[in-house]
């Protein structure tokens, strides 16, 4: 219904931007991007589709769309995915049709997925602009990584890993922000997301009436 | 010798970027630049050269390169201006020299010139970035350049005119940004000054130490 409700009034509505945005674990994504999602009401965090058991306080279409196996595996016969992977045996997947009903609503979708996501999303999706958090230093990482001290140096070194195996691919993203001091981050954040909003194509868009009134003599 | 210093350490320097700057009267042009400036230290306004008095008060190389004619004349012969421009008898332009000596500083710059000379700067930088400031719309201008009462009517006309002559050209520039709430267009203004130091090209040389820190394991 959404998306032919914004077909009919396409002359109007500037279209959305998909932002790819990947981090390590440590580099404080998401807290990032909870924090610049709610100063900024015309982003949307993607809501992935996933086969995993519905966990109580979970809203269907909030959190998750919650989906059975069949209908996944339906979907991805289909080709409906921008990017999809298993986890621990459950499939979770964006929806290319939710995704891009948003974008011709004029919002600006964030995507947060790892490197392989991200991806799978630019080669669908070339016109998507991709994001990279790290963090401030190696020495941080190790000290966000390790935690209250409560797990084993196995434990530690596998997470350090496992972030150098992401932070490996920053260079393939068209934006590096660098989370040191959290507020400064996020106001870097907060100018990709703005900047592009003030581009001239999609400025004629979004101000057409104002435009109209002041090229009128 | 800033330039030759520059060109040696080359390799650890992101060249700034150029920014055109231009707006009717009336929509605050000034009063924003100066705002988002004095938040922003890498980012510096162009210093003009001028035929013009230098008048007391008046620092040069500060507020103005003050020049003889022959001067202006002699550089204009060698094609070291960007742009220039004749008013009332006295000569304005930006010296390539002097610019392009603060990109390869890392700086940024921002020229406060009218849609003419923007022209002239796109043809010979045409890796510039353009900005456009509109006021909110033909009410709030004609209010803004109505003043305190005491011009004529036809004064206040012809302004309006010059206004409109230079709001014509506003879809040659790359951003447009609405002057409507100060304080937001400010925001505006130096998210896209941000939003530009954030791209990979340019934090790959700004942060080479930290990257080089993180990638080693």
């Amino acid at each position: 219904m959404t998306a032919t409700t914004t077909q009919n009034s396409s002359q109007s509505t500037a279209k959305g931007t998909l932002y790819v945005v990947s981090a390590p674990s440590g580099a404080g994504k998401t807290s990032l991007l909870k924090a610049v999602l709610g100063q900024m009401p015309e982003l949307k965090l993607s809501i992935s589709h996933t086969t995993r058991q519905q966990r109580p306080g979970e809203v269907n279409g909030q959190d998750y769309h919650f989906v059975t196996v069949e209908t996944f595996q339906q979907m991805l016969k289909e080709e409906s995915f921008l990017e999809h992977a298993e986890v621990f045996g459950n499939y979770y997947g964006t929806s290319r049709v939710w995704l891009e009903s948003q974008l011709e609503l004029g919002h600006d979708v964030v995507l947060e997925i790892d490197w392989q996501g991200a991806r799978q999303v630019r080669e669908l999706m070339p016109e998507c602009r991709s994001i990279f958090i790290l963090p401030p230093s190696q020495d941080e990482l190790l000290s966000r990584l390790t935690g209250r001290g409560q797990d084993s140096e196995e434990v530690i070194q596998s997470r350090m890993a496992a972030a150098h195996r992401e932070i490996e691919h920053f260079d393939e993203y068209d934006y590096i922000v660098i989370n040191d001091d959290f507020d400064l981050a996020c106001k870097d954040l907060s100018a990709i997301f703005t900047a592009r909003r003030l581009r001239k194509e999609s400025q004629l868009v979004r101000q057409q009436a104002l435009l109209a009134d002041l090229l009128n003599q």
